[in-house]
């Protein structure tokens, strides 16, 4: 079982794509920013990616089917006016070690770097601990000149403030060492709910710098969906921490 | 070492049996109802499991003699009035590291692939917290007919509702990525003891399912040993946490 | 790096020796007999074991010289009435991680099979948690017949009350899936200061089971050193704990 | 991905360098000295160590552009009175698990043992918790003969007194078992402040061992810069805690 196993579900090919990276992370932001637009624009998935460094277990989704921890990438054709390709990886979940991070992340770039990916931007959640009106979006990026494009779409420059933890930090990370280009979007989010409106400036920042347009009527429809499934998945959280604490067999384990 | 060592104690053929999981989990419900079979039906053990991801430790069992932590494959013949062969896996442990729960089910679920097997049911309990009269038992699978099957029996269906964390899962989880099916059964359960009533409601759908009788008269009696088996761990519980600190030493590694 | 290097001192031949596990646990009882029996038979060390499963540290020893954390063989010929050869297996240290334990044990028990061992003996303590006058030693074994042997030496046997965690747990469980034969003693003891009242009644079962005599006269003597190295390295502790949280760089990884 | 990266920047040939390991720690102490050491005699990077086992971020440094967690190695000819040669280690991490610990440790030794590294010091801080006026320097070696030399310089031996954690004792650790000699030098700290004074402590006996002059007025200054970039990543930790968090995927993971 390697680290990370890819099924390719379609042979693709694509004109230096953009690579947009969603995974689950602070206030659900960039998740449901990618998600959005893989529903706005049709886009097509074409390739599963599984882990044993994800968590150990699946969901129940609708109607009693179980799914698994799960990647996926998505690709698009001709977005916006520049006509750009652009490859997306969501999913519902990160691995769950620190160096099952860096391999699935290293893994993935390899995969996707066969596609002539161009850039890369990962989005993501920037916790302020307390309720926004209007939040905004802040940036860091590989290169000097990337970090202008992004003051140029107006996003708050972040300086020798900390640091990116996780698949949004790691990718940059691991681009830069390759020489390619990428940039972090990170939308000001209280963090503790699912947040549209955290969503939305991200995408308008994305569809600022990628020349697109996209609607955005549906994204709050889209959150709520998922504010209501956290609910009644948090409902399970105590069976799944008890049941997890028995995996640990912690007074199981002395059975004979 | 490999991280999951099969012993094959017997070469055996079986007619695609059906796998059934039940390694200790919440209130030992799946574990107590496999044990229960495994004794009523007078299954034969063919394999033995070990691995380096299970608890660092072993068991004394009756009489001062010790036993590994270990997974163990049963199999039976002719079950029931369709004559089902069936696989039960069971055991006193299930892996301590979430990356050691997937290279050990994906290890287990190639070996018994072997045999051609056609199903999988996985079988473990469902924390209420409370006391419950009449356990109702929960089911979710990995296909939409599979559910339709558990309707049929009169099990509660799950929907969206959040994970299934462990063996229980996991199983389903590599099985569907390799178009097999497999339901799983989750008899509600307090979880703070060991619950046969539980596990006779596990049986009872599992019986419907597979269409075989089972006599039940013995499963309190089971829980009942199982009860004081626990009672008495419990007694040596402390001396256990004392002796793992010391095992890492926090004190004692600065001894030259 | 293999999970464990073995650096052998001295080629040796042996005549099936037994082989003996002290490695410190709780009350530092086991250590404590081993090292008391290495210095008054005068062993020879015949082997250095090194592994990255060690706590990543070093110690400082005498006038600031510093030493690995380590296990260490040595090497018996001809002890007590029978003749016997012997192996022990001291040090300062034990496994940090669950596989570890495993992998190291493992490793450990491979090599000294080469000397054709006949059959192990794993020391510990058992915590009572409070005063106790007179120490029992408590047993456990791989095989009935071992467990009478135990019994005629007058050793408590337990039974069915729980687990033996660490190396004197491992060592037995690997064994007795190769057919190798092996017992646990494990003396009473507070758990909670250097036990050398609970050696001293280890190393009285000892060596009743293994015929020979030995001078406990310096047993206190070393424990004594023993307390006054910890109760210094106590001073020390709060050094290391906040350099080790250091080292995980808890507040310092932020800084470019 | 293997545990150590090591890319080289520039081919060197060095004469019998002395490796100085200068990694973060407690107080910074030895980061701070080998910094300022870095700055002052314009030593040269020649290779960057990238490792998975390095917590999963990446850093924002200055104007938004991000950076890698990496360990550095720069060199140093003709350095001091007697025409030294040195390779000085530095980064803003270590590995986080104390296997990585040991395997990176062991790799970057490898790599410096082909420059035919002479000997060895490690640099780093002992916690006082309390301030300190004048702090002392401490130090324990590899070999007794070094021990000698530490005293000649004044500097305070440790005795039987605990552990060194992390890189500043692994490598002296790893040294030891090849004959290579080497020492640790650590400067009082209180442990929770970028401490200037102490790294000058260091660097007063480091210069005085190798017989060379520093000037330390930018110390101050530059362990100020590091102050302010600490207080504004500690604005960000909450950000960073909860976002981990999110990437632990606590709540979100049950989202299909």
């Amino acid at each position: 079982m390697n680290a990370t196993e890819i099924t390719i579900l379609e042979e693709i090919e694509l004109d230096n794509p953009i690579f947009i990276e969603a995974l689950p992370g602070l206030g659900h932001v960039g998740k449901l920013a990618a998600d959005h637009m893989i529903d706005e624009f049709e886009a097509t998935k074409f390739a599963e990616i599984y882990s044993p460094t994800f968590p150990p277990q699946v969901l129940v989704k609708d109607e009693g089917v179980i799914g698994n921890m799960i990647n996926e990438l998505y690709y698009l054709k001709d977005v916006g006016e520049d006509n750009l390709d652009l490859i997306l990886l969501v999913g519902n979940t990160q691995s769950l070690s620190p160096e099952g991070q860096y391999l699935v992340c290293n893994d993935i770039l390899e995969f996707v770097k066969q596609y002539d990916i161009s850039r890369i931007f990962t989005l993501g959640g920037m916790a302020t601990g307390q309720p926004i009106e209007n939040p905004k979006v802040f940036g860091a990026a590989t290169h000097e000149e990337d970090v202008e494009l992004l003051k140029e779409a107006e996003i708050e420059i972040r300086s020798n403030d900390g640091g990116i933890v996780g698949a949004s930090g790691l990718f940059l990370g691991l681009a830069v060492r390759q020489g390619i280009h990428g940039s972090c979007l990170m939308g000001e989010t209280p963090g503790y709910f699912i947040d549209a409106e955290s969503a939305e400036a991200i995408l308008n920042k994305l569809s600022f710098l990628l020349n697109f347009e996209i609607n955005v009527d549906k994204l709050e429809e889209r959150a709520e969906e998922t504010r209501e499934m956290i609910a009644k998945a948090q409902q399970m959280e105590q069976d799944l921490i008890n049941k997890a604490n028995a995996g640990n067999a912690d007074d199981l384990r002395y059975i004979g």
